[in-house]
């Protein structure tokens, strides 16, 4: 499980006083993105060097309890499906305060060539880090 | 069906080159304020007069094709299901220029008091208006 | 003067209740995509066909009154310079339910090749356009 | 001086292929948020406990050298002036792996009780933390 871990911030709130639900995406992609630093370059390396994308193909959210202004949250990131050019990663958002769980998204991407928008297989480093990170490793 | 155009904002698109998949709750949102244009107040009036909020809980959305700086977008929003405090917005995102599907996201909100964040049931001025939006009316 | 009116949403608003500050570029920025409207192929075909962007240089904004959600606004535009490869916007923000004065933001921006970040003179069409909207026009 | 650091993210930059120019202002106030972390519940409790706010009244930003993905910059923060119930705050943006500055801001901001929008004294804790951040200091 790769845990990454971030305070709710003043701008992330909309007029009903939560957090906005379309920021949750954000805060996946925000946790993707330190996720896949365990790879040499990271994530900017995939996308500026290595010219691999991994767009959305299928999110699936569903939220517990709002947050706030004020709140932090601690992001679980687990991999449960590691496919040929595609791969599904889980968030769980959890209030850091209590533990209460705010969310659960399932974000499912595909491995792309930037350049020519078509389907790759998933690079065999990015594979190895996928797939340690299944939900029950 | 509600129909609400706009096009691609220059800041929305991401690092690979495309609208960034968050943006599409964003566009969702936009499309549901225009929705409840209809009803006297509207969104604004729901949510800082009538202190009435839908948070989503549950999305469910997908992407099939990216859109780009230049493109314009129709968003297509139908209403599957009104339930007592609950309902379900249906999107169906197409490119304007060719009619493409970009992406079906479904968004399921409750109808809460913001000043208590509690389930209420749905006001009957919604109610009516989301009833007169389901799929095959 | 060229005017863009369009109410505060949902989500530009921050934990202390108003639109955001960093917004307000936001703001600009799509008044100007509106204002280039004027010439063929408008904002989108200067940047996707014909390669031609305007990075901001220099911003000066003066803030008076918050805006809230609920608010829309009247966004006037001005352009009190033009020069070879440079130009300034001049952008008053009134509250439309009343006129109030809610920020006043100049704006300078170079006219650049988007290929090799280089500057260019203004394109004709620019600076008729830009020329055609000096203060006391 | 304070520093704080933070690489560009996948979703800040446009369809030029560099940082936004409004997303300058949104850095600014994440600084400014870390910065205020050296007072006792930061700058969330200034805004949820104590309702204290710090809204805009003047920015002035020079752009120098656009960010793109990829950069990581270096945010240094002073303050040039403290005032009874205003202050002003100076960030230079520097690219990380260059030192090149990139921008350099300027941010006025008044003190208010955010429960009335009125003015109010900079607080004593905030006070002699922006004293001691001087740009000579």
């Amino acid at each position: 499980m790769f845990v990454y871990e971030r305070a709710v911030q003043f701008e992330e709130v909309d007029a009903a006083g939560i957090v906005f639900f379309a920021r949750f995406l954000n805060y996946c992609h925000e946790a993707l993105d330190r996720f896949f630093g365990a790879i040499p370059g990271g994530y900017v390396g995939l996308i500026t060097e290595r010219r691999i994308g991994f767009p959305a193909v299928h999110v699936e959210a569903d939220w517990r309890t709002p947050l706030r202004y004020g709140d932090a949250m601690r992001i679980e990131v687990t991999v449960p499906r590691v496919g040929t050019s595609s791969c599904t990663f889980r968030y769980r958002f959890l209030r850091a305060s209590d533990g209460e769980l705010a969310a659960t998204i399932e974000h499912v991407v595909v491995s792309i060539a930037i350049d020519t928008m078509t389907k790759v297989p998933l690079p065999d480093d990015c594979r190895a880090l996928l797939a340690s990170h299944a939900p029950d490793a």
